[in-house]
């Protein structure tokens, strides 16, 4: 077990700022999952709703992957629909995915929402952040996170991610576009609030997860998805909290690539990127003012490991050995994966991506 | 109704081949569909499977849209795993999706799949196109279309389009490499005797769907997707058929804005954007030599007349009057889309768009 270490020591909080790292630090979008024997011992005795609401359990599979494989960033384990059932809607976790059985489909319903205090709402989760903290005593830091204003807006508008056009988003966006602004604004000073809660309890970095956003025009992207991640990130900006320790902020738009140069005006530190477009690429259409985390395609892990090792010496040489790159997957791991060849891929960017 | 044209002066042909048009034409993917009463009348009457069974019906909804709204362009009422079964593979039309019971796992099974004569096993298909050709009289060019070979391998292999990562496709891929090439070579070689026979039986140009290429990082879609697509047109082109009338082939990839400057490389005369990129943004990564087919956001017609109109205005501007534009959604229309809004898209294109 590593020592702990001062913040500003951690290579993940160093890659994030772009500052000089011996190596590229690794995580995993949903590292804390189904593809885990250990995480599903857990669930075979709670559902994933009291696993979210249980923070010793939520501290217990958080750490899961850090014992097992040594990544060099915890994400708390939680859902981007748990805010939604803060601001009052129901939320059923059924076969086939989550469902909000009475979604948002007019003015009325958007103002009736509240913009929730996630101490009052979401006590487990401050908990958990501080739980999770403790238990990790400083080896790797500790990332929160919540959804993006527009990503949510699907879920609470659309009902479910069943039709991925969604249909009933978009119908109000266009038909009702004062009640969708309000919406998203709603959203996006609860998301920043209850980032804000995060940080204060404890998070040493949070990302915005806007995993939708790619079905979007470019006209559409910016004026109801970028707007308002831009505004969750301005908002916790000028929070007393985030203010205290600067705790770097990363933005994931999956499918990002039609938007690269709007992207790269958000406001984040660092810009997850998607797996349908080379970090080479990316970097030359976003510039050097940003740090990039991304990008292996999550199925490159049914790869045999020397064809695997390929593929991600391939993502770090496409970003090269400037500074601002944390490796990660382009989208969360999937559950049929075998956890042996996680294993060789954080082995594999620990060891190729080793600095002289 | 217009007067009987050669197929040279078709404004939908001649856009295809990038020559000068008084207007821009307009075809919708999907036209023939749910959204219109006319089509869930014979719907009420048959199932999917007989409709694209019975040449009789599939020529009467082929026709609807055109009679309806006057689309400069009539497709071919068909799916695209018509061709999977004609391999010899099952095919279930089920609520929630079309599936395939046995899907395609290993080389064995792979080698055991024909190449289909399609005549022989579908010769509905290509008497549904002398019908069409006939009923038609020359108001209109009428499409033919096949999966693209990559797209057909995710239900092939996958056995259904339930899981949008596709994850037996991506290991079949990646763990057996050579089986999956193989099936893709085979696939290749059916889809063009497939276009080949609709050609023959008169289809005036064809469309090749790459619905889920975009699911690819930018390496796998140049070794697994444009390959095949590519050995398709190329097979087409070299076939004495297409020599003997040269008709446009547009291929199509959902999701195509990581790709540009591989996918202006396919050998199409036209190539389909889907709607997250600017018509503008594409013409400048694939250059002049090619036509664009696309791209409103199908989730547009949800807009009130006044300001779908500008949107349609903004897809004919980012293209701008050069040759080769013509007009479509950048994927299919919605079922809840309201046929009335169908109607102000294709009026105001025609109108907007005229030369003076």
């Amino acid at each position: 077990m590593a020592e702990a270490q001062s913040d500003s020591d951690h290579l993940f909080l160093r890659a994030c700022r772009r500052q000089p790292v011996e190596r590229t630090p690794i995580w995993m979008m949903r590292q804390a999952g189904r593809y885990l024997p250990q995480y599903m011992a857990v669930r075979a005795k709670v559902s994933f709703i009291e696993l979210c609401r249980t923070p010793e359990l939520a501290c217990e599979v958080t750490l899961q992957p850090i014992d097992e494989f040594g990544f060099d960033a915890a994400i708390l384990f939680s859902d981007i629909l748990i805010l939604l059932e803060a601001m009052g809607m129901e939320l059923v976790f059924a076969e086939g995915g989550p469902r909000m059985p009475q979604p948002i489909r007019d003015r009325a319903q958007v103002d009736a929402l509240p913009v929730p205090d996630p101490e009052q709402t979401m006590p487990f989760v401050t908990e958990a952040v501080r739980l999770i903290r403790k238990s990790l005593a400083g080896r790797v830091p500790l990332i929160g996170f919540a959804g993006a204003p527009f990503t949510l807006a699907t879920y609470a508008v659309d009902g479910s991610g069943a039709n991925k056009s969604f249909p009933h988003t978009k119908a109000l966006m266009f038909t009702d576009p004062e009640a969708a602004h309000a919406l998203l604004g709603k959203l996006a000073s609860s998301c920043a609030t209850y980032l804000e809660a995060q940080v204060a309890a404890g998070a040493q970095a949070v990302q915005l997860f806007d995993s939708w956003a790619g079905i979007l025009s470019p006209r559409d992207y910016r004026e109801f998805a970028l707007r308002y991640a831009k505004q969750v990130i301005d908002l916790l900006r000028a929070s007393p909290t985030w203010r205290a320790g600067g705790v770097p902020i990363i933005y994931f738009v999956n499918g990002c690539a039609p938007y690269l140069e709007d992207y790269a005006t958000s406001g984040a530190d660092v810009l997850g990127v998607d797996w349908r477009i080379d970090l080479a690429t990316v970097r030359a259409r976003v510039g050097e003012g940003v740090a990039l985390q991304g990008n292996l395609d999550p199925t490159c892990l049914f790869l045999p490991p020397d064809a695997l090792r390929e593929r991600v010496r391939e993502v770090l040489d496409s970003h090269g050995s400037g500074p601002g790159h944390i490796f990660n997957l382009g989208h969360g791991v999937l559950p049929m994966t075998d956890p042996e060849r996680v294993r060789v891929m954080v082995d594999s960017v620990k060891s190729l991506s080793q600095r002289g």
